[in-house]
């Protein structure tokens, strides 16, 4: 069967996928999808995900997006090597460490990288430091996690990694803006503040497929502004 | 090994656990914490899961907390009856309807439980309202899958049910507080709104083991107010 995905350049849930796909070597169609001229919005993509919205992964005839779905779809049809460990007990953990982050991280970094990107940090100041007291919260848990293991869970990379770096290499991205000011010295330079992340992210980089998933758009330049 | 379960009476999370140990018949030791007395942050909860949070599940030495890495980890450890479905595609699609109602349904559906058992309905008046039609258009959705299937994916009770059945449960008890006023019409009576949601709803409670996972509290009357 012809795999396609359809992504966003940006898009940390996309990213998730492309990182998942090449991780395990899987041969696939990449569509990235310009937000600028709606195509996720397109009559085709909508036919796929009525919500519009990305990554979409289709694998001959089936269709599936939300990214965690993605991954546990990839997993069960390509097993080797594994997403979700090779053990119940690891299946777990792994999915613990997704939904945590999911859970107690993402929305705060989402608040975090939003008021950068649309400017709106003086009006949200209050909000934006209570996510950042949060933020640095959970970093200091990942953080820990890495500090005595290579990868987040296990031996290997998995799904818990692939959900968490787009993530933070989203908000390594907005504090590269000069909206972000001093929000900047809370994380930066990461290998000061977060080494073990800092070590991670070089690991996480020298995997095999890596480039083909960076964000092209990022390439460009640092964020405008 | 001996699995034991910890959990809250009314929680939506630790429903969805002891939904699948029941659907699993996985004999097991129930916990239920109480909240008002701090159960779940008391200093044997807390090494299981630093967080305090319920459910939390044991299975010999291992633990895992998030109920869905809980759903996860018995799927994978006691794989029949599935969880996740028989197939690459069915485990995807479960996982997909799963996120989708974590991600568009579930946080309208706390924001509106909440204001209504903490009482701020008048103050988050337009919030609420918001967060009203938003969790009315994913019931459309949920609506129209099952009119045409007796469970929300495949043939069998799947994860998806079970992740999803208890929140809805939940803002029909919060409905029965004198506070949701004129809330109620928009959801009451079920036959009527939602008539395959409310099939659904007796289906579920035909389940073996049922009765298990009701709420104790819930038994002893509507909610005060």
């Amino acid at each position: 069967m012809a795999i396609d995905l359809y992504w966003g350049s940006g898009s940390p849930y996309s990213w998730r996928v492309l990182l998942a796909l090449e991780y395990k070597r899987l041969p696939y169609g990449s569509h990235v999808l310009q937000f600028s001229k709606q195509e996720h919005k397109s009559p085709q993509l909508l036919r796929m995900n009525p919500r519009g919205r990305v990554p979409v992964l289709k694998d001959g005839d089936f269709v599936v997006f939300e990214s965690l779905a993605c991954l546990l779809y990839l997993d069960r049809q390509y097993p080797v090597p594994p997403l979700f460990g090779t053990s119940a007990e690891e299946a777990g953990t792994i999915m613990r460490v997704v939904c945590e982050y999911q859970a107690y991280a993402e929305p705060h970094l989402t608040k975090i990288v939003s008021a950068v990107f649309l400017e709106t940090l003086d009006q949200e100041i209050e909000e934006v430091t209570r996510a950042m007291h949060l933020a640095a919260g959970e970093a200091r848990t990942i953080e820990g996690r890495l500090s005595r293991s290579d990868w987040l869970v296990g031996e290997q990379p998995s799904a818990a990694d692939f959900v968490v770096f787009p993530g933070i290499m989203l908000l390594l991205r907005a504090m590269e803006k000069r909206e972000a000011g001093d929000l900047r010295s809370r994380f930066l330079p990461m290998s000061a503040t977060y080494p073990a992340i800092a070590r991670w992210i070089e690991r996480m980089e020298r995997l095999p497929g890596y480039d083909r998933t960076y964000p092209p758009h990022w390439r460009e330049g640092p964020p405008r502004g």
